[in-house]
C-alpha cells in the first residue's frame, strides 16, 4: 500500500526549488508511457537507420539497449529519477548509460513535443482496443441475462410511473444499444487517434531525410498527421476519447440507478451477487449496491476530466506550450475507471438474482394494459376519444373492486361497451399487451428473441 | 426588437398557476421543430394509411392541413399557445381544427415520446449538414488564404517564445486539418443521428401494424432506433453533438486566441476588416478584435452547453422522464452559435491583411535557426553535444553584436567551428531553414503547397 | 408568444454584415439591465452636479429625461435598436435626443467598461435578495410541512435501503438546513457583488474629480472596487453566484429525486397536487411529477452556466476583453431559473398529501430497530460483537416467521438472550426507537420539535 | 519514486473479485484523513468517558492506543491493509490489536458514515487554513513588487489593444484585489466547513445519552450539524471550497497568461528567474515560462474537480449513499494543487526581473494619451463631439510623423485646437496622464501609494 509522507510531514519543509522540480516533473504519472516510448523509439531507430542518418551499429545497439531497458522496467529494477524529469529522458539517459553516444543519436530528427504526442496515441489506441474488448463483454453478459428474460414481465416506467407492461429482456437490451453506439462512437475515435505525429519534430518538422510513412507502417498507424504544427499541439483525440467515455458512463450510471430502484425493498425486482454489496452483520436480509452507488458516482469523476481537458486547451496559441503536460493524467484516470468499472459490470451482471414475481405484481399494479383496452376500441372503430372515455371510466371501477383490468368479468367490462368481446382478454393480460407490440424495436417476446439474435450476430462480428 | 416586461412589471403578478403552465410548457422554444414536426407526421400518415390503418381519405386531408399549417407558420399567421404546451399539441389543434376528425387519428400507433425524439433528430441533422456546409466554406477560406503565404515567413511559436522559422500558409493549413477532423466527427455522429426513433409509441411499442422501416425510408433515416425503450430515452446524439461542437469553439478559441495576439500592436502581425472590429473615435489607428474575443468567450457557452447535457441524463432511469425536456435549449444555442460564428469567421477570414514585415522581423528576433545550425553541424560529423556548443557560442556572440546567426560573416562562424563552411549560409537564412524541412507535414512552402493541393482536392470531394 | 422566423426563412438571407451586428451586439438581452442602468446613470450625474463636473442645469434636465425613458420602457413604448449595440447606448442616444447635449455630457468621467460592471452588480444584489426572498418562503413551507409530520414514522433510508426509522418532519428538515447554508452563501456572495465599479473608466480611473464613495452612497453599494483595472475585468461575483445557484439546484434536484421515487406506485409515500403533474386520460390514478422532473433536469442547465462563465474567464489577460459580454446570459438564465423554481417548489409543498400508512408499512419491512436492539444488548454490559450475533439469529427468526422484530413475543426473544427483559418492547417498536434518538440533531419527534423552533426563530429573523 | 506494475503486468491478470475489493475501498486515498481520524476520535472518546457511556480506564486505553497507532503512522511503519477498506477500519482494528475490547468500545454512538464527515471536515478546516496563509504569502510577494513599481509606466491593455497609460505596480495591485476576495470567500467558507457531523451517527442520531457540543468544543468546531440525516449526506462544504478553489486558479492563470505574454519576445516585459522556466541548449537567451504555463493548464483541472462534486451530489437521494466515497479524490488533488501552485507563485513572484524600458517604449507606441487630450479640450469647454474629431486629427498628423502626442511641438497641436496652451505636455506625457487618474482607485502613482498602504494593514490584520 502506497504511503504518502508528505501529508504528515508537512509540506513546508520542501524547499521551494524542489518543489518547483516536482511540479514541472511529469514521471510521476508519465512512466506509464515507458512501454509506448519504447515502441516508438524503436520504430524512429529502425527508419533512421534505412534512411541512412543514423548507422546499421547504431540501429543494433539501440534496439538492444531498449530491449534491456523494457525488461529492467518489467521487472521493477529501473529507476526512475524525478530529477530527469519525464519518461523520456529517463529512458534516453538509462540508455546513452548502456550504449553510449548511439543512445544520444536516437533523439536525431525528432522532439520531446513529436514523441511524447506519439507515446500517448500508441497509450490511447491499446486502450481504447481494451476498453472495447470489455465493453462488448458487457454487451455479451447483458445478452445472456436478456435471453432468460425475454418472457419475464415487468412494469415499462415513464416519469417512474407505471406505464406499459414490457419484458425484463427488453429493457436490458435498451443497454444493450446504448453500449453498442459507445462501441462505434470508439471505434470512430480511434481513427483519428490513430495518425502518426512522430516527424512534426519540435513544430515545423526536421531537416533530417526522414520517412514519416514507413514509421506509420511500422507501428501501425493509419496515417500521418499532416500538419507538424498541429501535431505537436493537437489533443482532440484525448478530449474525444473522453467525450466518449462520458457516454459510457452516463449509460452505466442509468442502469446503476435502476439497479439501486430494483434492490430497494419497496421494489425488491433483483438481488446482486455478494460481492458487489455491503451487507449488515446484524441484518443479514440487507445489502447496500455498493459497486452500481460507485459507478453512479465515478460518472461525475469522469465529466470532470472531459471538463478538464476542454478549459485546457481552450484559447491555447499554436504550437506545443507546456499546459499539454495536464492531459495525462485525467485521460489515464479516464481510462483506469473505465477498464475497471466495464471488467466489474459484466461480471455484475452475470450474477443478477431476478425476483420475477416481485416484478409481474408491480406490473399489474398500475393498469398497465389500459392503453390497449383504447387501442382495441379504436380498432373496433370506436373514436379515440370515446374510447378514452370508456378506459378511464373501466380503470376506476376496477380500482374500486381493487383489481386490474384484467380480472373484471366480461359482463363488467360490457357495462361500459358493449363492442368488447371475448377477444378482449387476449389483450388485457400482460402477455396480451406485450404480444401486441411485435414490431421491429417492439417489446413482444418474439422481437427480443429477435433481437438478442441479431445482437449475437452483431457481438460474433466485433469480436473478430 | 424583443422586449421582456417580465422584468419591469414583477415577476409576482404571475399567479402560480400560470407560472407553473409557462414552468412546464415548451412551446417557446420547441416551436422551432414545426418544419420538422409537420415532415414527421407526413411521412407517419403516409405509413398509416399503406398499412390499412387510416383511409386514403383521411391521408389526403392531413397532407392538405399539415401544408396549410406550414403555410401558416411560414407566414407568421400561426398563433402559438401556450396552453397547448408544446410544438406537437399547437399542430394536432390546429390541424383538427381544419380537417376534423382525421385530424385526431394521425396519432394513431405514436406518442409524443417517440414523436419528439423524431423531431429533434431530423432538426439536428439538417443542422449537421449546415454545419458542415459552413465548416467547409471556413476551411475554403483558409486555404485560400494559406495559398497567398504559401511563402511568406513568420516565428514559429512554442511557449509563446520564437522557436523555428514557419510559414504563414504552414501555420494557417493547422486549422485546416483541426477542422477536418471536425467534419469527420460530425459526418460520425451524423450517422447516429439519422436513426429512425418513431414507432417506439410511449416506450413499449404500439399494437398497430406499423412499418418502421418505411418511415424511415421516406424521412431518408439510414435505420430504426432497434428497442423503444432506448428510442424514447436516449439522447447520446445531442450529447455526441454538442461535444463535436466544444471541440470546433476549442479550435475556433485558439485561432482567435491568436488574432488577438496578433492584432497587438507589440506583435502587429495581421489587422482585420473594420466590421470585425470596433475602432475608437479618437485614435483611428486604433482597433479592437471585437469578433475573436467573443468567439473566445463563447467557447464558455458551448462547453457550458455539454455539461448540462451530461448532468441531464446523468443516473436517469428508463424509458423517458420529463426531465428530457431540458435538452432543447442548449442543443439550439449550441446549433444558433455554430452557425453564426462558422459563417463569421469564413467571412473574417477573406479580409485578413498580413504584415509580412513584421512577421519576418519577429522571426529574426530569436535566433529561429539555431538548431539549423546545429543539425548543419551534425551532419558534419560533430557529436551532437559538441554542436550544441558551438551553436551557444555563435549564438552569445550574435547577440553581443546585435545581428542574427545568418548575418555573421564566414570567418566570425568559422571561428566556433573550421567545419562551417559557405554553404552554410543556405541554412542559417530564414528561407533556408524552411525549405530544409521538406517532408511530409514540415513547413517547407514545396510541403506547404503540396498540403494545399490535398486540401483542395478533399475540399472538393467532401463539398459533393 | 415570440416567433422567430429565422428557422424557417433561412439564415443565409442574411448578409454577413447584419450577422456581425447582431453578433457582436447586446441588446437582445442586455435590454433587461435598463433599469439599473438609468438607476446607475442618475446616481453618477447627481455627483457630477456636486462635483461641478456637469451643472446644475444639466442635471436636472439628465433627471427629467431618465424619467421619461423609464417611463417609455416600462410602457413597452422604448424603440430598441440593435444598430445601438447595447443598453447603454440606446438610452444615452435616446436621452440626446431628449434633451440634447446635457444628454452627451452624462458619460463625463466613465466608460461603458465600468458602466456595464455597475449594471451588472445592481442586477444582481436586487436579484440575490429575491432569491433569498424566495428561498426562505421554501424554507417556511417545509417548516409548515415538518411540524405536522414531527411525529409521523417512516423509514430512514442508505444506499436506498431502509435503515432505521426517522420521522417525516426530520427527514424534510434536512432539506431546510441545506437551504439555511444557501441563504448565508447569498449573504456572503452579496458582500462581494455589492461593491461599487463606477469611477474606474475604460480600465484606468479618469482625469475629472469624481467622488466614488458619494456614489456608492447613493446606489447603497457598500463599499467601492479599489483597483480600476480590477474593477472593469472582475466578474467574480458572477461565477460565486452561479456556484450558490448550483448548491442550491443541487440540493432541489435531491428532494425532487425523492418526490419521484416517493409518487412511484411501489413507494407511494405522497401524492402532489394535480398542476404540478400531468396525468393520463385514460388512467385517472396516474400522475407523472413532472415540475420535480423538470427540476432535476434543470440542475444540468445551472452547473452548465458555470462552467461557461469559469470557462470565459480562464487566462483573460487585464483589463476589459470583449468576451466579457458573454457574462450576461447565462447569469440571467440562472436568476431566472431559480426565480422560478424556487416559488413553484414553495407552493408544490404546501400541497403535498403524506400517505402516512404507506410510510409506517416501509419502516416495517426492513427489521429497521435491529441496531435499537443490538445497542439494547450492549448498553445491558453484551459485548458489541457478541450483541450482533443476537441481533442477527433473532432477525432471521423473525424474517422467518414473517413478522418485524417487534412483533415477537418476549419468550421468543429471550431465546436469543435471557438479558432481554419486557423492556425491550419501547426500543423494538418504531416509536422507540425514534423516541431514543434524542440529541441535539436527532430524529425524536422531541428534536425535531426543538428543531422547528429553531428555524422558526431563524426564519423570523431572516425575513427583518 | 512510485512506480506503477499494473501497467506493464496487464490488469487482466488480477480476478475480480480481488478488483471489487480494490473499486470499493478508499484506503489508497483516504489514509490522509488518519491524522484527522484520530483527532475526531480521541474527542468522541473523551466524550463518551465525561457521559460515562464508556469507563475512564477504557479512554485511557483508547488514548495510549491512538497515541501509538498516530507514531506508527508518522514512522511510516503502520501497515495499511486494503481488506480493511478504509482509513478507519484499519485504525479500529489496530487499535484492538493494541488494546482489545476498549477499542471495539471507542465505536460506541457513532457510525462511519458521520466519522467519515467529520474526517474531511477536519482535513478540510486545516487545509483552508494552509491556503489562506499561502494566498497571503502571494498578496505579500505583490505588494512587495507592486512597491517598487508604483511608478513604473506600462501600457494598459485593453482587448490586448493599448488603451491608456497605468503603473506597473497598479496592474499588479488588481491581483492583490482578486487574490483578497479569495481569502474572504475560503473565510467564509471556512465557517461552513467548521460544523461537527459527529452524532448524527449512520443516519438518525443515536440512542446513548452522547453531548455534541462538548465533542465540538474539543475539536474546535463552530457549531453542530442540526440534522442527522444532512450531517451524513451533506457535502456542500466540498463543492463550495472547490468552486473558490476554481476562482483561485481563475486569478492564476489570468496573471499567468500575462507572463507568458510579457515574456515572449515581442513583448520582453519581464524575465521570470531560471528555476521557473526550461531554457535552451543552444540557445541561451531562451526562456521558457513553463511554471506560468503549467498554472494556466491545472485550471482546468480544478474545474474539472468542480464538475466532478456538481455531478456527484446531483439528485442523489437521503442519506447516505456510496456514491459519497468519490467525493475524496477530487478534494485532495485540489487542495495539493492550490497549495504547491500558490507557493511557487509567491516565489515566482519575487524573483521577477522587470524591464521598464520596453514598458515604456510600449506605452508610447499606441497614442495612449489621446483620452486624455480629449478631456483637456473638453474641459476647456469644447463639446465632446468636436474634442473628438481635434484630437483625431491630431494623432493621424503625428502617426504620419511618426512620434507621440507628446512629441509635438506647442505649434503644431494649436494648428488643430486654438485652445490648446503649453499647459497640454505636462498632459500628454504618460507621467501627466497617470498622475491625472488622482481618485481612490485610479491609476495615478499617488493613489497606488494608498492602495499599497491599505494592502499592508490589510495583510497584517489578516496574518494574526
Amino acid at each position: 500500500m502506497e504511503t504518502n509522507k508528505k501529508a504528515w510531514s508537512g509540506r513546508f519543509n520542501e524547499p521551494v526549488s524542489a518543489l518547483v522540480e516536482r511540479y514541472t516533473a511529469s514521471i510521476s504519472f508519465d512512466y506509464r508511457l515507458a512501454e509506448y516510448d519504447i515502441q516508438g523509439s524503436l520504430a524512429h531507430a529502425q527508419m533512421l537507420a534505412n534512411q541512412g542518418i543514423i548507422t546499421r551499429e547504431d540501429f543494433t545497439a539501440i534496439e538492444q539497449g531498449l530491449k534491456q531497458i523494457s525488461d529492467e522496467i518489467h521487472d521493477g529494477q529501473f529507476a526512475w529519477s524525478l530529477q530527469l524529469e519525464d519518461v523520456h529522458l529517463n529512458i534516453e539517459k538509462r540508455l546513452t548509460q548502456l550504449i553510449g553516444d548511439a543512445g544520444k543519436r536516437l533523439h536525431t530528427g525528432r522532439s520531446r513535443n513529436d514523441q511524447v504526442a506519439t507515446d500517448i496515441r500508441l497509450y490511447l489506441r491499446a486502450s481504447i482496443d481494451e476498453i472495447i474488448h470489455l465493453t462488448l463483454s458487457l454487451q455479451s453478459a447483458i445478452v445472456n441475462l436478456a435471453k432468460k428474460h425475454a418472457e419475464t414481465v415487468m412494469p415499462g416506467f415513464t416519469h417512474l410511473q407505471v406505464a406499459q407492461p414490457v419484458t425484463f429482456g427488453h429493457h436490458l437490451m435498451a443497454y444493450f444499444e446504448m453500449l453498442k453506439r459507445d462501441v462505434e462512437r470508439l471505434t470512430d475515435c480511434r481513427k483519428r487517434v490513430n495518425q502518426l505525429p512522430l516527424g512534426a519534430a519540435a513544430l515545423a518538422g526536421t531537416s533530417y531525410p526522414i520517412n514519416r510513412e514507413q514509421v506509420a507502417q511500422t507501428l501501425s498507424f493509419e496515417g500521418v498527421c499532416e500538419n507538424s504544427l498541429d501535431a505537436v499541439s493537437d489533443r482532440d483525440f484525448a478530449i474525444e476519447f473522453c467525450a466518449c467515455a462520458s457516454l459510457i458512463m452516463t449509460h452505466l450510471s442509468r442502469i446503476s440507478e435502476e439497479f439501486i430502484l430494483w434492490m430497494s425493498p419497496a421494489v425488491g425486482f433483483i438481488t446482486l451477487a455478494d460481492r458487489f454489496c455491503t451487507g449488515s452483520s446484524i441484518m443479514p436480509q440487507k445489502k447496500n449496491p455498493d459497486v452500481p452507488e460507485l459507478v453512479r458516482g465515478k460518472t461525475g469523476r469522469i465529466n470532470g476530466h472531459l471538463v478538464a481537458l476542454l478549459t485546457l486547451m481552450k484559447a491555447q496559441p499554436l504550437a506545443y506550450n507546456k499546459d499539454n503536460q495536464e492531459d495525462k493524467e485525467p485521460l489515464f484516470d479516464t481510462v483506469d475507471t473505465l477498464v475497471d468499472t466495464l471488467r466489474i459490470y459484466a461480471d455484475m451482471l452475470s450474477g443478477v438474482q431476478v425476483n420475477q414475481a416481485a416484478m409481474r405484481k408491480a406490473a399489474l399494479q398500475g393498469f398497465a394494459t389500459a392503453t390497449d383496452l383504447a387501442d382495441y376500441l379504436v380498432k373496433k372503430g370506436i373514436p379515440f376519444r370515446d374510447a378514452h372515455e370508456i378506459v378511464a371510466r373501466s380503470v376506476q371501477y376496477a380500482e374500486q373492486k381493487g383489481c386490474d383490468l384484467g380480472d373484471l368479468e366480461l359482463a363488467e367490462l360490457q357495462r361500459f361497451s358493449p363492442q368488447i368481446a371475448s377477444d378482449i382478454f387476449s389483450v388485457l393480460t400482460l402477455e396480451g399487451s406485450l404480444n401486441s407490440r411485435d414490431h421491429l424495436g417492439g417489446t413482444a417476446p418474439n422481437q427480443v428473441h429477435k433481437a438478442i439474435t441479431r445482437a449475437d450476430k452483431w457481438l460474433t462480428n466485433e469480436q473478430t
